[in-house]
């Protein structure tokens, strides 16, 4: 594998990273002594959860944002999203002090619409079976001569995102061994593409690995089949902030260059992912946040003593949904 | 106040940090400036729930074991706890290579016997309303010759335990202005003397409060008689954690030294403080590891401009209770 043709480099992460020091939280990799005895191996959880809004979003967003031209910044931007690059993109507004307009689907979990609309930002609903928020987005954009801030397919995003690759890096550099793999949850594919750039740079041999939950599986059979793939109509699934319909343009030739492969975790996977979390890890993991700590429990990718890396990556869930997922479910 | 008389000085729980250096998490100082905005001020959560097992125990066993003489290790340790300070023992045990046995209450939460045994850790329950648990323990560690580790009136314990409020000095040193108040959940009164003799060696003036659940106001009554007091008898409280009878009889001089005094919180507002915990912070406390979060949340203690730092001691809370707790209140 050559690093040389990618569209975004380890030093466009770096840089990222230099723009969000002071803003951006370097969140912890945490660990369960107890959970890797039952697991045989090491297993590291990065808490994106404790990100600013409460996902891995406001990294790309406020990357992002931050290339805007001060002469622009008053013409706000616009963003659609099913919820945490909604949040993410309002509270970088709120920093960066630049209105932001956010597209939202009208089934997003209240938590997600109410906290958008609570650090500041104009919220506007649609009907996800209905209207295209691409187009909407955009309408919005132009109308107000506004800069759209796209959720992953945008160098600037996903430069931000791998921040959280870079800092993956920083925190095991006095592990010994080093990870074997890292594992990451897939929607349109920022955050995987991103993470991949910054790990491998500095350790090849580590194995990314996106995953995605059963129905929205787009980017593991694309990469099988070596094109990009849309997902057959679906209703909003428990993991609703994967619920991308294909990978992304600019996101998917990075994943194709740098991912070992897509997994695919099953609901029953998410919850125990979700229960175990909770109970191991002291950590609220909204489903889309649990995938990737999902295909490590439900044994598809067992540890066989060595060190792995789970991104969770969101924590916005709503209490009635996750008490419902916490008395169900035991944990493992 | 003159800190020359103290029996443990900020200098022991700078040695008490080097001992738990590499072992400890050092946990981060959590904050929400969606949070902050309704509370008029600036709120920082030290996440105690992300220690090793769960809570902030794991520093005064480990702390105080690290203590005991290589010859005398073999024979093992004997701990009383209702149930985090059998986890942080049983934790420290493990890590350390000493055999534990760890006398619970037969109703502490199924979590923390269930994680205690899964240390590796023996456990002899008892009836909590007909045994002393000090009793036990002392003839335990009388019969095989063993350690007992206290979970507060030790100073060695007391020491460790002040690691959480040496990490709070050192995590807010850039902040202007420093916090003018640190409250601390208290049962026995370790954790609020520990965090005080660190904290108040630096930020004299900073105010250190103790705080408690209704029913178990020991501390805060003491702290206004100017003499120890017990609580009458009572079930097991929600806040299962803080149901020490009395203030301790090393950590109530520390306290009557170094505290501004006790708050007292209502079961309401823990369930409250738990729920704006998930939502806000996207950590699990559990109910005693609540009360300090909870006397801000109900409007005792008004940020009032400030910045004022909360304890979240501990997250072992069953995963039913916490279900309820979620699905039926409303966070903040």
């Amino acid at each position: 594998m050559s690093l040389s043709p990618l569209s975004v480099t380890g030093a466009d992460v770096r840089a990222a990273a230099e723009i969000l020091r002071g803003y951006a939280i370097v969140t912890p990799l945490l660990e369960s002594p107890l959970l890797n005895a039952r697991l045989g191996g090491r297993l590291l959880l990065k808490a994106e959860p404790l990100q600013v809004a409460g996902s891995f979003k406001f990294r790309g967003a406020f990357a992002r944002m931050s290339q805007i031209p001060a002469a622009e910044r008053g013409r706000g931007v616009v963003a659609f999203s099913s919820g945490n690059h909604a949040q993410g993109v309002a509270a970088a507004a709120h920093a960066l002090g630049i209105p932001a307009t956010i597209v939202m689907p009208s089934d997003a979990p209240a938590v997600k619409i109410t906290n958008t609309r609570a650090w500041g930002a104009e919220t506007v609903l649609y009907d996800r079976a209905r209207d295209s928020r691409e187009a909407l987005g955009a309408a919005l954009a132009a109308e107000r001569a506004a800069t759209l801030v796209k959720p992953y397919d945008d160098y600037a995003v996903i430069a931000g995102q791998g921040t959280v690759g870079l800092e993956i890096l920083q925190q095991t550099a006095a592990h010994d061994p080093r990870p074997t793999a890292v594992l990451v949850p897939c929607g349109g594919g920022g955050l995987v593409a991103g993470t991949a750039i910054a790990v491998r740079q500095h350790m090849p041999e580590t194995a990314i690995w996106a995953v995605e939950p059963e129905g929205f599986d787009d980017t593991a059979r694309a990469l099988r089949a070596g094109h990009r793939l849309v997902n057959p109509p679906a209703p909003t699934p428990l993991c609703d902030a994967l619920a991308a319909p294909e990978p992304g343009e600019l996101t998917f030739p990075l994943n194709q260059a740098l991912l070992a492969g897509g997994l695919v975790v099953s609901e029953a996977s998410v919850r125990l992912a979700m229960a175990t979390a909770f109970h191991s890890f002291k950590l609220v993991l909204e489903p889309g946040g649990a995938v990737a700590l999902a295909a490590v429990l439900d044994g598809q990718f067992p540890l066989a003593g060595g060190t792995v890396v789970v991104v969770g990556s969101g924590g916005s869930v709503d209490p009635g949904l996750f008490a419902r997922i916490l008395a169900e479910t035991p944990p493992l």
